[in-house]
Parts: structure tokens; C-alpha cells; sequence
């Protein structure tokens, strides 16, 4: 059924004529069309793009005050000619070319997974190191002005951050905004709050300039306002609307859920149906995952693109990286084994050693360990929900073991023979890190592949690097000084 | 067949009286019988005791010089009749009677189990904090005699020690003495050196007296002589001679072996039947287990009393004490979950932090976690072997621990209803010790069980005891330090 809209003139809506687009950019159309009525529900619109065999389709949305938008992530140079499509007559058929020129500096286009690891679409690696504040874009200007501050000054290259606001311990603020517009009694869920997203889309655009990804979580448990459990209908609706207006911005990740086994209210079914929703209407097929509390959702599912674990165990985790590596066949990111903090609850009270041990002994098994950090404050702001400040000690740390994967020849590290209490990750024969974690021997023996190898003995908590004298092969009795959180790495430096 | 002996008259050989023996020291019948030949392997001797309806049917064993010895554990008070059987004529027949009076002060007889825990023989509970020393009786007498000091002032009541000497790391001494007398090219395995054992038996008596636990492990792969390899024949021999030497001394643990399934030229099999003949000549049912690396031993199997382990996983061990409870069904005592030094070995060298936490993950799920100590010092001293003195931060913390464990209204832990992050352990509803380990928070919110109770903040690597001000109900906010290693208890005051 067409829509009856006002001018019924086929495609007779205005379209502002897009700007030449930095590839990797948002290419937007927009349309002013009809707004009576619920256009949110009423209308529905798209554009087709093409480019000689090229053809992309994508979803539009309804921006509010007769305004509609179409948005497609610019993936490649050259002229895209576009035709809109709608059940809105005035909207259906409107035509127009864009132009895709180079990307700005600086910018890689979207993350993809390359085997166990992740690039840039510019064959720029990208290593997540991600960090978690929550709820820190349902917080105050100020107080998110101060998050991307942080953020600006620190290691991360990926934030965990909810669509949704968060209701929890150190989380009773009640938000300014919400998704779905307020009414005198709860929200109306037949449309959506175009301020809210706004605000969204400007954090998720500030991150891009930092080179941070913004690992979107859709749904959540933690919840006062009823977005837990909204029912297909509304769940849908709000997964396609919130896929159609960001995911074209290239630094966007989907996860499905935060700790999607304690929402009561959604079945494995449920997810399925959710998770093929967002595939359909994302045709940049950007990075989706979906994370656990208690069970693993089974990661090897097709619509997965990497593994986004929390802990399942107290007291092991980032050691089974290598065995999840296997077991899945796909990127591991452990995006929550424990945060660096002081608070009660054990998935908040680490210090920075025992954090810093977590992430080195996913790093060395080829994975990617996620930050958190939940040291009590006056404020109740605790940067793993809120944002704010970082005061911890772990995040230069971070730093320290970003140069020392960056430092790879492959840039990153994978899984090699190791020892039982030793083990080592890296390229072999090439470039080898031994993690000791909380191990504190005197000296190690070591026995090196074939060729000479520069050994350096690493301090991952004092962050030093220091160079053995001369060059090794055969055996090499390396001296330590009796301290945790040591490493050993091997670089061949002759064939 | 009758061994010929030189007297050809039967029950004429020599017997001293035994004179009246208190309960649980050894009664000990010592004749004189033929001497030509090999009597270690031509004579077989025995003895009955009886009592009443009791008959303890005990094997004796050749001590050089025409010396036969019978010992018996004495168990009970009273009047015990003896008659000796022998393949030599002199030695078969003799006869007597020995008077068994109270036991020494402080004597408590042989540990039994009682459940997932232990027991001596007069009620007494004995908690197994036990450390090792695997070669200690085949260091210099000088060492040995400070081994015992050490001992004596250290919180330790049990010891793991070998009866094999041991070819390893920091082991390169050649003890003078071994279990079969040296020859010109190897050793006489027919025959046994009578001194190695009289050192051996003195050692153990000397342990006795101060209250501990001889652990004496059989076998173990650690050789440059030959023992771990010996063949059925010699093996059976070894194990029937010491068991008949050793069964009597109320302080003996029974280890089968070190390593096992590291020892190669034994199967399940050969194992199974020398257990079977320790049942066999061990009148007393002293505890015995068996101990391994890669592989635990089937614990279920009837004749071991207790699991001993070591560590299979280098990240979690301790932590699985209550399954590993539940899976054997019996007490779990891990003798080796690391030990306390700084060798290149992730075996030894953790910190005392570390190890005491494993300490308590232990405890707190009812079990009981064993000491090393692997210091490297310029003399190759190192205690987890050849003994000497404790340097370590561990041992006064054990101490601490078995204060708390002894405080309990059991005398013992048993794993209660914990928290994923928190576990508990003690008797429920009246004494609980929850045990923080690497957690560190600044507060606790506890709900403790019906009842009043002290609550007590506990700080196990200080050592600390702090007692929250007032007796509690219901939910109780308990303040923390914000350090690691801290406990939080729970008594029970009034009903």
C-alpha cells in the first residue's frame, strides 16, 4: 500500500543534493516528506545505490518535523547513483548522485575480522583494547564531554556503551532522554526520541575522530524502564530504527546484548530473529557479536563475527583464550574478566596487577582483553557505567602491551608453543612473548627456534624493556629479578 | 618348605621380652635367628597377637647380623599373646605376652579419616597442613637434625618425604646410604642396608614426637639409580620389607608414589597390586593415597583413604576442592598446588601470597593445601627437597590458618552456601569463613544466616583478627580495607 502523503507527486519530496563524501564517511539523503500522521510507523523508505555492478540497498528512517533520511557508510570512491524508494509517494523515486572521494587522514574505515585478528578496511590493523563505560552517553553534557576527555588521553581503541539507559547499583540518575519519547505515563513506543539519537550519533562521531570503535550494546538486563521487555513488536522496530540510522558510521560494532542470558523476557529465538533483523538492515555488515553472564551464546552461529565473552569462571578466563580460539574458530575479545576497582561485588574489585595479568594472558593466547574500572567515588561515578575519569592503573599499562603486540611483525600475536607455566604467544620463529604472570622466578631457561634472536626481558607492570647484551641462539639462561608480571620476548634479528 | 636353619629346633631362637609398650608406640619383638645365606629373601617370619577376640596377624623382617624383628602398632591397652610363625625352624613358635599401657602424654595414635576430614586414633582432630621435603633423610645427618629444628618451631603437621633418594634439580648429592646395599657396579637388590632404614625409622620417630605426619612416598620418578625400574619381583620386595619395618610407627602416611603416571615402567596395574600388598602387610591401616602430575589417580578406588594431588591446571587448583570432594567422596588434600620460591619453574616459584590464597581457597571449601618451599640459595639447599631452614613468608600464615580452622565449632571447614564470588566455608549457620583472595573490596554487604553473630574481618596475610563493634542480625555492611587476601567471619553468639 502507498501512502497518501501530501503532495501526491511522485517523487516530488526535496532532497538536499549530498556533499562530495571522504570515503569511509556517512553518505546522507535528506528528504522532507510527509508528517502527518505516525511517519515513524506510517512510511516506510529506502534508497538503492549503485555504482556499475555495485548495488547496495539501504533502509531509511524518519528524523522527525517532515524530515526523513537515508544513510549509506561511503565504502567506495567513484559516483553512486541513488533512487529512493517509500510507501510515501512524494518520497518514492527521487534520484541523485553522490561523490566519494579519499578518505580524510587518519581514517581506516570499519573494523572487519582477519582470521583470529581484525583490520581496518584500509588493511590497518586494529587491535581492540577496548574499555567499558555503559551508560556514559545517558549521562550530563559535561559529564560526557569529560568521557571522550578521558578517552582522547587514553590507550582504548573500542568502548562497550548500551543503546539503552542502565538502572543498577551506582546507576539511579534518571536520564534526560530515552529512546522512545516520555508521556505522562511511561514511553510511547510507536515512536522514537530523534534528540536522543542525536546525541548518540554526535558521541559515536566524536569516538570516530578519536579512532575509537563504539561497540553499541542493543539490549540489557539492567533496566527500571520496561526496555528489557518490550515484545517482538516494539524490540524490532527498535533494532531497525537504530540499525538504519548508524550503520553508516564506519566505527560502529553491534552487540546484541550485554549478559543476554539474564533478560528473562527473550528467548534464543528471540535473539536468532534479532540478530538476523540487524544483518538484514545493516549493509555494512559491521561486527556483531552477542555476550554472555552465566552461559556462552554459541559463538560459532554464521551471524557472529567474533567472540565477545565475559568471564564464566572466578578464577580463570583469560587463560582459556587459546582453547576459545579453537573452539570457535573466530576472534576472541573477553570484554569483561574482571575490573580494576574497589567496589563489593567480584567483577569490580581487581587491582591493576591482577587486570594487567588478565589481559597479558589473553594477549600472548592470541585474544583481546576488555578494561572496566569501578573504584567508589562521592560522585557515584564510576567510569565503568558512567564515564568520567580514569584513575586507575592499569590503563598505561594497556599502552605498554599495545606496543609491545604492535611491535610483531604481523602486528599481532597468536598462540605458540608454549610451556606449561610459560606460555608464549607471537609469530613463531620470529618474534616470541613468554608471559610469567604471577610466576616470579630468578632466571629462565630458554631454548630458541633456529636463528639469532635479540632477548628482552620485559617489566609489564614497571613498563620496561630491557635488551639481554649481544645476540643468542641455541639456549639462553635469561636472568629475571625475582618479580611478577614479567615477560620474556624473542626477535630474530638474523635469518 | 622349612628354611634349615643351624639350631634345627623349632621356637629355640632368642627372643627378648618385650617390655610394657604405651598405646601407639611400637611393640617390638627382636630375635635371633639363622644368619647364613640371604635371610632377607630365604626367611619369612610373622607373628599373631591376639587379645581377647582380637588377632592382629603381623610380617617381620630381617635386620642384619642374625637380628628378626615383629613390630606391632600397639592399638589397645591390655595383655596382647604373641606366637611367631617362621620358614626357619628356630624362629617359628616362640612366644610371649606384652603388656600395652597409657599412652605418653600428648600421643594421639595413628590418623584415620572421619568423613572428609581426620581424626586420631584417640578423637583428636588432625588438620593435615603438611609441607614437603621429598629427600630429606638422605641429606648429612647435620642437615637432617636441622630439618627437625625447623620442623619443630614451624606449624606444620605433616611431611611429604621419600623413601627413594632423589636424581632432580638442586639433587645432584649422592646420598651415602640407600635402601639396597651398594656393590662395586650397582646395588644388591636381594639384600636390604639395614642402617638406611634404622636412619629412616629414627626419622620418622623423631617427626612422631613432635607431633607429625610421615608421608612417606614409595616410588617417584626422580632416578639415576635405577629404583623407579626395578621389576615386580624387586618392587614387591621393597614395599613388603618397609611396610613390615615401618606399619608399627603411629605417625606413617602411606604415598604409593610421587608422579605416578610420570614413572614409566609402571601401569595402573602395577600399582593396583603393590597397594594391594601394602593393604596386605599394613596391619594398622594407615592412610594411603597416591600422587600424580598430568593425571589424577582414579580416587574412588577402595584401598586410598584421601585424595593427594597435585595441581593439573596452573591457573586453578585449589579452587576445586568441594567438586573434587564430591567426585571422590572422600578428604582432599592437595600436597602440591606450587610452592613458595624463585626457581624457573612455574612448580616453585610463587609468591607467599599466592600460595597462601591457595591455602585458603582450600580451606574454605574443606580441604587442606600442602607447603614447599623452593628459595634457590648458593648451597643448592632449596627445603621442597633436601630440607634445612624455612625462609619464606608462608609458614607463620599457615599458622594463622589453622588457628581460624581450629576456632570452628568442628574443629574443621566444610564448604557452605557461597556466593559466585564469595566462598564460604565453616559449619553452617554457626561458624562462617568467607574468603576474599584477590578480590579486593572496600565493603561487603553479608546476610548472615537466623541467629546473632560477631563478625570479625579477618586480614590472612597480616594476620590480623578485628572484630566489628556489637553482635549483628540480618544484613550487615562489613567495611574492608580495600586490600587483598582479607576474610570476613561469622560466629554464632547467642542462639
Amino acid at each position: 500500500m502507498t501512502y497518501e502523503d501530501d503532495t501526491m507527486t511522485r517523487g516530488s519530496a526535496r532532497c538536499r543534493v549530498p556533499e562530495p563524501t571522504p570515503l569511509w564517511d556517512v553518505i546522507e539523503l535528506e528528504l522532507h516528506g510527509p508528517s502527518q500522521g505516525n511517519p515513524f510507523v506510517d512510511v516506510d523508505l529506502w534508497a538503492t545505490f549503485t555504482r556499475g555492478d555495485q548495488v547496495v540497498r539501504v533502509g531509511g528512517f524518519y528524523d522527525g518535523d517532515g524530515v526523513y533520511r537515508v544513510r549509506m557508510l561511503a565504502e567506495e570512491q567513484g559516483t553512486w547513483h541513488f533512487t529512493t524508494g517509500s510507501t510515501a509517494l512524494s518520497l518514492d523515486g527521487v534520484e541523485g548522485d553522490v561523490v566519494v572521494v579519499a578518505a580524510r587522514p587518519r581514517h581506516h574505515g570499519p573494523v572487519r575480522t582477519d582470521g583470529f585478528h581484525f583490520r581496518h578496511a584500509d588493511g590497518t590493523r586494529h587491535r581492540p583494547w577496548g574499555t567499558t563505560a555503559y551508560a556514559w552517553t545517558h549521562q550530563s553534557p559535561a559529564l560526557q564531554e569529560q568521557t571522550l576527555a578521558t578517552l582522547a588521553e587514553s590507550p582504548f581503541t573500542k568502548i562497550r556503551m548500551c543503546l539503552l539507559p542502565k538502572s543498577y547499583t551506582f546507576n539511579a540518575d534518571e536520564p534526560d532522554r530515552f529512546p522512545f519519547p516520555a508521556t505522562s505515563d511511561g514511553f510511547d513506543h510507536t515512536q522514537f526520541d530523534v534528540e536522543f539519537y542525536r546525541n548518540l550519533e554526535t558521541r559515536i562521531g566524536q569516538l570516530a575522530a578519536l579512532g575509537m570503535q563504539a561497540d553499541l550494546i542493543l539490549f540489557h538486563p539492567y533496566d527500571r524502564w520496561g526496555f528489557a521487555d518490550l515484545g517482538p513488536t516494539v524490540d524490532d522496530r527498535l533494532v531497525a530504527y537504530t540499525v538504519r540510522r548508524l550503520a553508516a558510521f564506519s566505527n560502529v560494532w553491534w552487540s546484541m546484548a550485554n549478559e543476554y542470558d539474564l533478560i528473562a523476557g527473550k528467548s534464543i529465538d528471540d535473539w536468532e530473529r534479532l540478530a538476523g533483523l540487524v544483518v538484514r538492515e545493516d549493509p555494512h555488515d559491521h561486527l556483531l557479536s552477542i555476550h554472555n553472564c552465566i552461559e556462552f551464546y554459541d559463538h560459532t552461529r554464521p551471524w557472529i563475527t567474533h567472540a565477545s565473552t565475559q568471564r564464566v569462571d572466578a578464577y580463570r578466563t583469560a587463560e582459556n583464550t587459546d582453547q576459545w580460539r579453537e573452539r570457535w574458530g573466530k576472534p576472541v575479545v573477553i570484554d569483561e574478566c574482571g575490573y580494576e576497582g574497589d567496589v563489593e561485588h567480584g567483577w569490580g574489585n581487581l587491582t591493576g596487577e591482577e587486570l594487567m595479568r588478565r589481559f597479558w594472558e589473553g594477549a600472548v593466547r592470541g585474544g583481546y582483553v576488555g578494561h572496566g574500572e569501578t573504584y567508589i567515588n562521592d560522585r557515584e561515578e564510576l567510569w565503568w557505567s558512567k564515564g568520567g575519569e580514569l584513575i586507575g592503573t592499569s590503563p598505561e599499562r594497556v599502552a605498554f602491551l599495545e606496543r609491545v603486540v604492535a611491535e610483531s611483525p604481523t602486528g599481532v600475536l597468536d598462540p605458540c608453543a608454549s610451556d606449561w607455566d610459560l606460555p608464549w604467544g607471537g609469530v613463531p620463529g620470529r618474534y616470541l612473548v613468554g608471559y610469567l604472570g604471577f610466576s616470579r622466578p630468578r632466571y629462565r631457561t630458554v631454548h630458541l627456534p633456529p636463528g639469532t634472536f635479540r632477548v628482552d626481558v620485559l617489566d609489564t607492570w614497571g613498563m620496561t624493556v630491557e635488551a639481554l647484551p649481544g645476540t643468542h641462539t641455541g639456549q639462553v639462561l635469561v636472568p629475571l629479578p625475582g618479580r611478577q608480571y614479567m615477560a620474556i620476548r624473542l626477535v630474530r634479528v638474523e635469518p
